[in-house]
């Protein structure tokens, strides 16, 4: 079966798809109509992008797709389902059998887990990890540089079943561990911490540590040392730079670079 | 692509299926054996209707396939995969890659979301609505009009691993919210309300509002009031009633409707 | 469609794979080059094996796959991705849509459930029982006959996101129930019971019962009696043994089989 780049015969392409150059469609993968895709994007097998909304099956005849943009060098692994009605910046990368829905908007650089379900409705920004099954319900905000680890969910409804949703926000470098869940309306400050099988029901201050169920506050990121040398390790984006656009450099040099291109 | 309606061309079709009229079969779904589809039904791509159940793999010649049936008006999504031998009743609707397995009775009106895994030999009553990611249990008991939210696990073996399950019971009206587990044997009150990372061991009260880990009662239902204005919210069924069969006349009316009916 | 046996007219099978005798593989499963697969080995539908590792995509001309090893006996269901770069021992079983990533080393007799999540370069032992939904972290040791049920996960990074990551190790016969998260570098005893949504930050003792966030020894495993009749439940290995070695004649008398044996 050698590599495989290209169109497979067996993609299934609806009508007004647009396709960048170098684009690979992997075995069987369904590409439903008003999809653009943009250039060196990989796409694996047995995905469907451009799914219907909700509307097709109460107007099938009247329903039109609104259009779905996958941005450029995307990797979108097999069993991935993105909805028609979404925005994915450049640089996107997924594990399998990923659901995004109808209304995201998603920033460039991102990389969201195997299983993840992102419900729509919602802003994430650049440079953002989920892990594999994170949970995002609508109306969340997750913004730059922000890490999300397995089985957290952010919720956005107080008094379920309602119609009044309110979303999460987290802020900048904010790290949200495993098996957590944020109660609607809450704020995760910037450059928080949050343990993991936290609950959290208020908003968390910048550089806050919160665990627990409930959570508490019980220290400042910067409190925390290495359990290998000592050294401190938050926050992070000074001790960890795989895949962020510091690497290799240092997020303090690529900063004073960011200063002087733009006083240059 | 347009709107594809009908038995798409790649679907594969067992043998004794009956399929009622106007049913839409997606791009390569599969109906094993002796499935029986109502009308208006529309299934979606890569689902598997029918799976054969563990039988098949120690006796692969003898083996028959149980009947599945699906009630008219159902909406099954991409990816889903539902065993012989359970039954769903009308106006059914799922996400994504639900998987239903054998010995499951669902009820009318039922909606469940994306990635849940409804383990079989359970019953779910009608207008019960499973958000994305429920895990129920063998022989749990879900009664009419139960909500809920993601990663709730309802469990079943006392002191695993044994041979001597004990089901949960959620009884009408209840809400569970996500990520709760309930432990083996529990009965959840009508109308109660678990909250968000429950841990559930003993018998919830009707009405009854219990958080934490363990999960300790800490209010009623009745105490809880909007954040946005004051008012009461529960019982949910005077507040909400989208996808309810009293929306758009309140659940007093309907009642009161309902008595009528039965007296006149 | 009668009960399917052999390869399947809709497969598509690599190069340099390598089939033993009585293979089945379902509809539309994919096995890419350098798959080895051993004999009556039940592949079901839309399963990819042998997933190509990351460094297909940076270098898409270069790559080779690794060689995927599955044992024979095993029953793999629909919709499950097991990478290249794995070995799976003889007798495997999983439900469907799990995903087993590179490095993942499987002994025989082993169970995974429904959409499971192995993240790859970890151990896992011989007669282990996953239930659906498991995260196993990259680094994980898992010995044989451990129990891990739904949505537990075995984390790994002691300050995320970092590139120190330390794996959990599980030792024998230990139980992990339900929504539980282990702590990186954590060992959790052998014979140890870990209760369910439980945090586990530091090591459990061999036997020991830990319960609750964060998680606390409250119990041995000896002190714990069968709700239904009081007599003891552990060591489990006394009390079940459904698909394990000593089914049919007890634990104790198969220890000594095996002694008996070694010493004939």
């Amino acid at each position: 079966m050698r590599n495989f780049q290209g169109i497979h015969p067996t993609a299934l392409i609806g009508d007004n798809v647009t396709l960048g150059t170098n684009v690979t469609l992997g075995v069987r993968t369904i590409v439903y109509d008003n999809v653009v895709i943009g250039d060196n994007t990989v796409v694996g097998a047995d995905c469907i992008l451009g799914e219907p909304q909700a509307g097709i099956y109460s107007d099938p005849e009247g329903y039109r797709n609104p259009v779905l943009n996958i941005g450029s060098g995307a990797i979108i692994r097999s069993g991935t389902i993105i909805y028609a009605g979404t925005e994915l910046g450049a640089h996107f990368e997924c594990g399998h059998r990923v659901t995004i829905r109808e209304g995201a908007r998603i920033g460039h650089h991102v990389r969201i887990g195997t299983l993840s379900d992102i419900q729509g409705h919602c802003d994430i920004g650049n440079y953002v990890r989920l892990h594999s099954n994170v949970h995002i319900g609508h109306k969340s905000v997750v913004k730059d540089y922000v890490w999300i680890f397995p089985y957290v969910v952010l919720t956005n409804d107080p008094h379920p079943p309602s119609n009044t949703l309110v979303g999460v926000t987290v802020e900048e470098f904010a790290v949200i561990a495993t098996m957590s869940v944020i109660l609607p309306g809450v704020t995760v400050g910037s450059n928080a911490l949050v343990g993991a099988s936290s609950l959290v029901r208020s908003d968390v201050p910048d550089e806050a540590v919160v665990v627990g169920n409930p959570g508490k506050q019980v220290a400042s990121i910067r409190d925390i040392k290495s359990r290998f040398d000592g050294s401190p390790v938050y926050p992070w984006c000074e001790t960890f730079d795989r895949g962020m656009p510091w690497e290799g450099i240092g997020y303090t040099a690529w900063q004073q670079q960011l200063r002087d291109g733009q006083s240059g």
